[in-house]
């Protein structure tokens, strides 16, 4: 089996083996080298009591998009893992879809942190509900961790 | 049909409504005012590429439970929704189950500030692989949303 | 004495108010309605042991410049203060000065979130070395807070 | 010049380096293997524009105590820096002084996770005003930094 070559190949195939991915819902809409998309349709099986998608949800698929954008500038020995996280919540996650934008703010030798935007989307508009923020720990795959 | 008597009810009834704990297999473990644990057996419907439980799930039971935890304080007329959270994530997410403790550090009458710890349990022993900090907003549900 | 009447004038005559501000030696650059920069000349009063400004002197400007972004918004009849924030520190603050940019991402009725930008800048150049996110309450000057 | 033979010397002979700390007032107060404390007299020095302490300089005695306490459990041949911080803001900074404890969480061998609380002090009486939550990489002194 040939290794992926690029790094959308990259993103993709460890996407593919995020499996909350596919109990959500999610997939991979975009990569670019340092920014990645993520989409998620609205579905019942991701919702908090209110009926908007759960906090934790909206912060999964921002997560993902951040740390894919990371991957997305590393070279092929390194691998990546999400050490701390904040998100501002900045209106109820409902729509027909969520699409979360990760893209990498500074790439460091040990840490790599970036800035994400999650949108609401409906009717052919778009709104802004959630702000991230995350570092991510540059680990070498010689730890036996690969992306 | 009768309105929930105690915090604990409360929580229990508001928790049943949020489908994306059934989704990913939590369950509330214990309630207590001001402090609320969430469980999550290790499944493989939510892990990231590695492996591990991701981060975002792990938030997404650290969120429920703090959520709670500030619920469980509230009068029965508010509902909360969280504003914001950070998480810092302290070891890989991995063992027989995840077991989330969110507890109430300051209940303001605007704002309810939240402390919870997210440990991993295997064999009998248990590890905190993570901390989270969130901010709810108290909701008058005279605006139509209820807890 | 005449009031404020530009979101310019009462940002400048808040600012005035802020005794650290002095202390340290930071003064506003500029303000646009939603926006506005902050800067501070690299001094021997602010540092931390290694000789660089101090993380905490970077989020005091880096929090002022957001809070009066979310203040240039504001009626009259509101004030704002800061419930929380969260910054990366991306580089080694030093160089010549500082300039914190502050940005209204979302103007709620109860909360604003604000994103923020730090550069060091020497010789002409310009570093981002800190990015920060902050959520401010809207309070009433009735309470006797005034902006 | 003999080194500093303790972890509280160490601690005690950076945080002389801190040329912000004298700026602001702040001193030393107590320090533990994984625990320090920082005291701030409140002064007209360090006020914003409502007459509270600056939440960056609440965010600077905070991130400091955190550090320090990161450091304590460091070997000789390591330093650290801050790579985030996140704070939120329970009630305004105000009394006769301010009492910062931090606190590791977690020590990796890259990054430390810590915890810190700042109290407000008056007439004997002590009230929680903030809850950090910060990280810090571990440095090698061969880079030239030492603390």
């Amino acid at each position: 089996m040939a290794a992926p070559e690029t790094a959308e190949a990259r993103v993709r195939d460890s996407f593919a083996k995020q499996t909350i991915m596919g109990t959500i819902g999610a997939s991979v809409a975009a990569v670019k080298p340092g920014e990645v998309e993520i989409v998620l349709p609205f579905s019942d099986k991701v919702l908090q009591q209110h009926g908007f998608v759960h906090a934790g949800v909206v912060a999964t698929i921002a997560d993902s998009a951040c740390g894919y954008a990371a991957l997305s500038v590393m070279p092929r020995e390194a691998a990546v893992l999400t050490t701390e996280f904040k998100i501002n919540l900045l209106a109820p996650a409902k729509g027909e879809r969520l699409r979360a934008v990760g893209r990498v703010v500074r790439a460091g030798k040990k840490l790599i942190v970036t800035l994400g935007e999650v949108f609401a989307e409906e009717g052919g508009q778009s709104k802004q509900i959630a702000l991230i923020t995350a570092s991510l720990m540059v680990i070498d795959t010689g730890t036996g961790l690969r992306d």
